[in-house]
């Protein structure tokens, strides 16, 4: 184990103490520990209780811009305005985005069950749509229309009538490129606030703004904090923390290609996570050198440099198709497979744990996050052991259907009328019996 | 709107205060107001501080048994002692009941998705289930050997490799329909602990306690509480409020039918609700004078006649048919169509928001609860709006998948680099133009 002076940390799979330090790499914790908690608790509770007024005051206060009841929402002529300053090749990329977004999620549609089983009874799972979401979008430099894309397209798909959008506009000015977004992505309903007050609003309702069932989309931590609290009242979605990318790459690569990869995450945050995988220590410095320099022509250069030198981490292992367990506890967000298609493969089939899988040299995790079709929503901090990125599935809900005639409830209700009463519920097995005991 | 002294809140939806007392009565808060989360957030703290030696000392305090590391885990031959005092009767119930869900929940598997798009870029979703799994089961009197079932067996059929189930066995005693249900289910992992003292230990794993990567499984406010403190660090199930049941019932039921439905959710819990929807005055009277017959035969007659008298609903609405809308508003837990099959069918369709639906006359909501197969754990206090019942899905997560060879890199590309440049991210665009421009 060593640290480079400007490297990141470097872990070497068959040195002795591996283990102790791989453990302590992956205990890190890379979440900001602001403790924001109480100052969203009185906010969320301000807008609670005194709804458009809280709002309109935090909003001044927060974004300074003067707003009224009568203007929280933008009209249709301002989205309009603000959506035309978009550059054509910018609007055609959203709208090629959007296109492969809604393709790749209509796949993931479930599909209802309706049968009828061997002692008749009929059993279904039938797949709603929720009713209302509200969907988050960041304001000022994190405002990314593709952000807004993989969270509104896929709740369209599933097909949510109402889609209730905030988005704090700090200055006053609107994003061209989101506004282009949410009209590719047929939002009309948008709101200029942002924040804890916007979460309160979108749970609890105000009288501009009408409640939503379910709140999807990133924020800072005051946003965080907030779905956290009205979670339960309403749906919350993945709390995501930074950015990550776990590249797993032979020596047969271009290592500036892996470079940029690796740099591709570190860019978003001090706090993102770059990881090489390799099986080949020359490799791995050929990597390191070419990180150096690609640095040199990012205008997000300080960022990435913090975050590689600060986060990011080389692995040596001795054989890459046998890495899938180290793979799998790291459990990244995002996991590039850049080898030849036939190992590739068969290190895919091998890894258990992953928000996503980018398979081969030419799948750069980048067209993830804008056109593959995937969504860019994805687990981080190890939760893809147990979490999925947002899908279709996001935004349903399923309703178990049962239905007997007396002849089915007379074949499967004794043995429940058996269960009800060894747990002491006799109503439970009155209600089947009343139905079955004929007198 | 009247309140009878001994019966429940009755609701006209003709009556011209009809929204204002509805909306009221949905907006009741049916929760413990118990503050336990100081309580929760010591002993998580402290488990995961002091690992085992702190997961004895609260098990000696709450549950009065003495335990040591060795004997936290049951012993096979001490399942087996307990399983083996089980009616056989109950036994065969449970093997019924169990072979049941499984098939039912063998339906609900998803398949994963492999496609080669016309860009030529491969894309697929793949399903991998979670590596380990904590199932709490409630000690004393809430010891239901169905719930576990409908717990462990959809993990189960998703592929989980490890669960670990732990349960308080205050004062020692084994429940031997438990027990019989574990070995049904094929558990042999499990903790004589309980409280958020074992939620900990299954979330941050013990010298004896291995951590898992999700907990399920009913508790109290404390295990309730603690599962909210480590959700991030492990995923956890819904949390579950009192029990619902709705009835829709025309006037040709047999009240006693649906007296006794409507008890079999009122005998859970005094917080538990149970709401007749009918389009009869006389009818809902003959109802409530059987509820009063019934409850004289029952056990649980005085837990069940709170819950009536002080949660209970009768609402008469004009047509039976035109009722979706309030019965999407109520959003329940469990709600019961007791009409003819073709109404049955039709209002089915018409609503969107429910955990179940049990159609027809002979389809007493206890059947799902025991037999039908489908799950018992679903959402309540009004969350069908956005969430749905356990099921094989929670115990499963989705990795996408994303392979371009150079050409499909060349076609779909380009609108990456664009939208990467247009939100200020310029290793992403470089990530993928370094594939592309070939010099």
């Amino acid at each position: 184990m060593s640290v480079d002076s400007d490297g990141p940390l470097r872990l070497d799979a068959r040195a002795p103490d591996f283990e102790t330090a791989f453990a302590a790499f992956l205990a890190r914790d890379r979440d900001s520990g602001a403790d924001v908690d109480a100052v969203a608790r009185d906010i969320v509770a301000d807008v609670r209780r005194r709804g458009d007024a809280a709002v309109i005051e935090y909003t001044t206060r927060f974004d300074r811009i003067a707003v009224t009841p009568g203007t929280l929402r933008l009209s249709a002529a301002e989205i309009d305005a603000a959506a035309s300053a978009a550059a054509p090749e910018a609007r055609a990329a959203i709208e090629f985005a959007a296109s492969r977004i809604e393709a790749y999620h209509r796949r993931l549609l479930p599909t209802d069950l309706d049968f009828v089983d061997a002692q008749g009874v009929r059993l279904g799972a039938r797949f709603t749509a929720l009713d209302a979401v509200g969907l988050y979008v960041p304001g000022g430099k994190a405002a990314y229309p593709s952000s807004l894309l993989m969270n509104a397209i896929p709740a369209k798909v599933a097909g949510v009538r109402r889609i209730a959008m905030v988005m704090p506009t700090p200055g006053g000015a609107l994003d061209p490129l989101v506004m282009c977004a949410a009209r590719v992505a047929g939002i009309d309903e948008i709101y200029r606030i942002g924040g804890a007050q916007a979460v309160a609003a979108l749970a609890y309702g105000t009288a501009t703004i009408a409640p939503v069932d379910k709140i999807v989309g990133p924020g800072n931590a005051y946003v965080a904090a907030a779905k956290r609290l009205v979670f339960g009242k309403v749906g919350i979605d993945l709390i995501a923390g930074p950015s990550e990318i776990l590249v797993v790459a032979d020596a047969a690569n271009d290592p500036s290609w892996i470079a940029a990869d690796l740099l591709s995450q570190a860019e978003h945050d001090e706090a993102a996570q770059s990881i090489l995988i390799c099986d080949d220590a020359a490799f791995a410095d050929a990597v390191c050198r070419a990180v150096t320099g690609e640095l040199k022509r990012l205008d997000t250069a300080e960022r990435a440099a913090k975050s590689w030198q600060g986060n990011g981490a080389v692995i040596l292992v001795p054989s890459l198709l046998d890495a899938a367990p180290i793979i799998d506890r790291i459990a990244a967000e995002h996991v590039e497979l850049c080898l030849e298609p036939g190992p590739a493969e068969t290190l895919m089939r091998r890894i258990r744990h992953a928000g996503a899988i980018f398979l081969g040299r030419h799948t750069p995790e980048a067209v993830g996050d804008y056109v593959a079709g995937t969504n860019h929503v994805l687990p981080t901090s190890r939760t893809a052991r147990f979490s999925s990125g947002l899908g279709v599935a996001d935004f349903l809900k399923r309703t178990s259907i049962v239905s007997c005639d007396a002849e089915a409830l007379a074949r499967i209700g004794p043995a429940a009328v058996t269960l009800a009463a060894a747990e002491g519920l006799p109503a439970h097995g009155r209600s089947v019996s009343i139905r079955t005991n004929r007198a």
